[in-house]
């Protein structure tokens, strides 16, 4: 486990970079050996850079996706709070589970402000988290209480994106 | 070589998470086994995480740094110049070497700020790159120039850090 203390920290606005500094974070802590999971809300199932590399290169690491289509999860309908509810479950399970020193919780904040999922139970879930655990939550619209509730709050802010020349997201460098 | 086109990305500002992000690229980039570079300016020498996970677990993921000592280089000395010099040197090299899918330059930013390395031959270096070749530069402070040179611009904002809280960098996590 991390030595002494894990923070709290949320990665979210407008700009590039909230997953990917998850996933930076996740190259760091594996490079030390300790052992990483991340957990993705919102996001479709979709075969990307970090998954294909959880799946075979890099030992205690680990990536899960709920969701059933490779969509991306924008409305609150009932089926997909059943999803993010089954998400949220396994994170919880996965926070309390003591295995992992770095846990990711991808998207969460998204799912928090579409009313996916509750913001009391994700604020219950942080204030009770293992001392020594590392939780990092990403996506844009962060609410208050997340950001209350964090120690660490990064707003990436966009200031110049290529979408706007009109060139599609690129395997390898945005999945 | 990534499919069709590279583009040129920034992560600058005084948040956290310009090097964390870069380094998410990379992990991203690995998976699909694209083959990355990372080059190291300002930054001391110093083991990190993602230091040693280029040295052990992972094919095709190289960093480089050319500082003598691990205190961070921040004024411009004839000393500090030299090493400087010869990491955009190498970064050059690099760059042109057809070898790579992704060069990160990480703390240029600061290099050019604090007059380390001239602007202009980074800009010179910009322009010329191979066409399918991906760069990254990372670190606070981008001039003008360098952010109408990107096509990708994102800048973090501290909007809450613990460094504030007295804890100090962590490994696992800030390095």
């Amino acid at each position: 486990m991390m030595k002494d203390f894990g923070l709290i920290q949320v990665y979210t606005g407008n700009g590039k970079g909230k997953t990917t500094a998850a996933l930076g974070l996740a190259l760091r802590a594996l490079g030390w050996n300790k052992k990483v999971c991340m957990i993705q809300f919102i996001k479709g199932k979709k075969q990307t850079g970090e998954l294909a590399i959880s799946k075979s290169k890099i030992p205690h690491f680990s990536i899960h996706q709920f969701a059933k289509s490779n969509k991306i999860i924008l409305r609150p309908t009932k089926k997909n709070r059943q999803v993010a509810a089954k998400t949220l479950e396994f994170a919880q399970k996965t926070i309390f589970s003591q295995k992992y020193d770095l846990i990711i919780l991808d998207e969460i904040n998204p799912a928090i402000k579409l009313k996916l999922i509750s913001e009391k139970e994700v604020l219950k879930l942080l204030a009770e988290k293992p001392k020594n655990l590392e939780i990092v939550l990403t996506g844009r619209g962060a609410t208050k209480k997340i950001i209350q509730a964090a120690d660490l709050v990064t707003e990436m802010k966009l200031i110049k994106h290529p979408y706007y020349k009109n060139i599609p997201a690129r395997k390898g460098i945005e999945y």
